[in-house]
């Protein structure tokens, strides 16, 4: 077993968290869409009113252990945790349809998957798009 | 044509915002799920640091003419607007596979399905799922 332990993310952890984002989305393969710099995840998660909140999971390991075990249980348990003493009533994850181990993870967990039961597909706009809309 | 004004929502506005949530969610046949309250809405929406901001369309019709046409194109490039401002690189939006009107306005806008491009399948904890997961 792993040591973990699950605690608010703090400024000087947005090095690490963009490390993590792109090494998620090179899995995800999506790199090119990881345009944010280090600099813009400070000042949106640490301003006066913070565009994200983060949990960051401190993990110790023990020689001869195989790691990773078990982490992302134990966030999605402190989301969960963190979601009701907030007053939510839910919380969302995105997550891409051949990436199995993670979506089989989520049920277990008790999620359900909205776009295969209901039918709920995710539009984005950005950009060019957006600045189209805008006028600007 | 219909005259529109788009303007920010005021707390006074949550009784409206309430009836236009049920009547989405009852063309979304999905009324069940709608558990919020007024009250709910007044709290999240208007305290220190609010959940959700939100719009709200005045619209003034033009007797003899149909109304509701380019409110929501209004809507959305007002939301495009705001996102710049903001300094947002993107927004989304959740919309049902068999809504097409609303798939091919969002399209017609510049949206990307992320859904049918990238796999993208949205997740949802609630209610016992978030209770037992927390402990709680």
């Amino acid at each position: 077993m792993v040591s973990v332990r699950i605690r608010e993310a703090e400024e000087g952890d947005c090095g690490n968290i963009l490390r993590l984002i792109r090494e998620l989305a090179d899995y995800e393969k999506l790199s090119d869409q990881v345009k944010i710099s280090e600099e813009a995840l400070r000042a949106d998660g640490f301003g006066e009113n913070p565009f994200y909140h983060c949990l960051v999971a401190e993990i110790l390991p023990v020689p001869g252990e195989p790691q990773g075990q078990g982490i992302g249980s134990k966030i999605i348990k402190k989301v969960a945790e963190v979601a009701l003493d907030k007053g939510c009533s839910q919380f969302r994850l995105a997550v891409l349809d051949w990436n199995k181990r993670a979506m089989n993870l989520y049920k277990a967990l008790g999620a359900q998957d909205l776009t295969e039961a209901e039918g709920w597909h995710s539009f984005r706009f950005e950009g060019e798009a957006m600045r189209e809309l805008a006028g600007k």
